[in-house]
């Protein structure tokens, strides 16, 4: 039972050395033997074997500047600060049953905690998952200003068998649900970076992203590694691979596009959907004795009026990744996930 | 089961109106029915029945500015921030089996890290309490400053019973553990509020307080309500009261001083003693029953070498809260505890 937080070890075929990563390793890893068995760690949920039931517990923060624009509606941070949550649960299997609110703030202003609330609240109910405890602070003060929100979230769900970052085999397939890139785009575009207008379908892939928990629930039963991809596809699949000691050949050219960012550049197509991260889709290996389950599961979604495309988009080899276009021509990966201290010495 | 965070309802007979109590009761009293029975929700813990076990989790934020001087050192900041989660869980007579934490720092500063993790380990370790998930995050820049660090810990532990702030009885003995207001006269020294040098005593009362973990699974055999007694021993009293809806008699100068302390004014001692704060202890009630259980205890934590002074400060009387001195008299109570919202409008 070695303790490692959600990031994985260093990545031999993901470029240069993830300093977060290395922070986590050098700094976290306490080796410290606990009384509940526990598995998972390193991945988007800890899973814990409490009497005889299993838990997938997850702790994520989301602070304004980091996560959120300054601007951003609080009604949004409400929302898509637990819907971060449960989609490290939905990456896990896991159904939610309780969360925990780490709210500071730089005051108690009603309208901004009004909003909040409500964005908070919908999503809570949504998903049948009590808020049941918390804690508020303020945050710090930095000359005559104060610094903006920083909200943790700590979900607890229940699994049955728990999916978990490791289990991938060599022959399965890989799978992504929806579109990948979107949340990306948006951010280019409302940042400037990138010339055009965020329309209300990127910004709601932005802002109000759905955790894919019914998905995840239903994945449990056969997929074999699963993961979100909320720090980018190449990235949260990359931690499969290697939690996995597996490799991939992936067709990016099959990964679901919306049609706005089909309009993009191919390179900049490519960058959001392979590095773009703050998507919540998942990305799953599953055998191939699966794919007609998983296509059953996809058409039956489009009959419930609540369609989800499930794209098959690769291979799991015995080592490496490699990009390929639709010829089955590779395609140099120069794409790499989001660290959020990756530009810093550790 | 209603959703309420650890602050409780606004109270009678505590003075103005705590605003945090307010922020809570208004945009976080949310109603959303869960799968698993939750009791102690307004309690230093959520109590959750999960499967045939029961657990108790708490989540708190400390972070540079309001919870450490600027200047504190990192091994202080890791050590206390598992201490005052453990201290939760102690006052709900849980015994700690893992915990999560949230790191938001402004860079990943390898030296501040390495005894940050020292400070953490030592604490996880002596309770046997691992570390298995988490997350790290850039602090918000403010112009060009970042902002200082942040950290919220999510600690679960497992109870048999699991004792509350609701179930004091009429007749019940007050019961508080340890010297009160030590953490909070450092604080005064050291930032020269008050004439006088902060001792290594007095330090380690503020910088490594000792979670009371054995202490509140030894009282949750027969104790009838618990909190630790970190918001000031009045303001965690005043929740104990209410949540109970009971009424209190206190001994003021009962409460246990250490020498330090005892050479202060009358009134600053009062002050650091009743509403200081940053406390680890425990209040509790039980029945006069259990005196001789108590006395007992303490008496055995001074064979053992590690004394625990555990003082019997008042009686739970049917409403109202009386401060008593020595004498029987009563003193005005112009005491509060900290609220990290009290001075501005909600």
């Amino acid at each position: 039972m070695c303790v490692r937080l959600r990031w994985v070890q260093k990545s031999n075929f993901m470029g240069p050395c993830l300093s977060e990563t290395e922070l986590i390793s050098r700094f976290f890893n306490f080796n410290i033997p606990g009384q509940w068995p526990t598995q998972g760690i390193g991945d988007d949920c800890a899973i814990i074997q409490v009497g005889n039931r299993r838990l997938a517990v997850t702790t994520d923060t989301v602070a304004s500047g980091t996560h959120f624009l300054p601007n951003v509606d609080p009604y949004t941070v409400g929302k898509k600060s637990l819907a971060v949550n449960l989609s490290d649960l939905a990456a896990a299997g896991a159904d939610p049953r309780c969360f925990f609110l780490a709210l500071s703030l730089p005051k108690s202003d009603s309208s901004w905690l009004e909003a909040f609330s409500r964005g908070l609240y919908e999503c809570a109910k949504e998903f049948a998952c009590p808020l049941i405890g918390g804690d508020t602070t303020k945050t710090a003060k930095i000359g005559h200003s104060q610094a903006p929100f920083s909200i943790t979230i700590t979900a607890i769900g229940e699994v049955e068998r728990g999916l978990t970052r490791q289990g991938a085999q060599i022959g399965d397939d890989i799978w992504v649900s929806g579109t990948v890139g979107d949340a990306y785009l948006a951010l280019m575009l409302r940042t400037g970076q990138w010339a055009g207008a965020c329309d209300s379908y990127l910004a709601a892939a932005m802002d109000t992203p759905v955790p894919r928990v019914a998905l995840g629930q239903f994945l449990s039963h056969f997929a074999t590694a699963c993961a979100d991809i909320s720090d980018g596809f190449l990235k949260d699949l990359g931690n499969i691979l290697v939690r996995s000691n597996v490799g991939a050949e992936v067709y990016v050219d099959r990964l679901a596009v919306s049609p706005q960012l089909a309009q993009r550049t191919q390179k900049e197509r490519r960058q959001a959907q392979l590095a773009g991260g703050d998507d919540y889709e998942l990305v799953w290996t599953a055998p191939e004795s699966a794919r007609q389950r998983i296509i059953d599961y996809a058409q039956k979604s489009q009959e419930n009026g609540q369609p989800l495309l499930l794209t098959r988009v690769g291979k799991v080899v015995s080592s490496g990744l490699k990009l390929l276009n639709n010829d089955g021509g590779e395609i140099q990966n120069t794409f790499y996930g989001f660290d959020h201290f990756a530009q810093e010495d550790v």
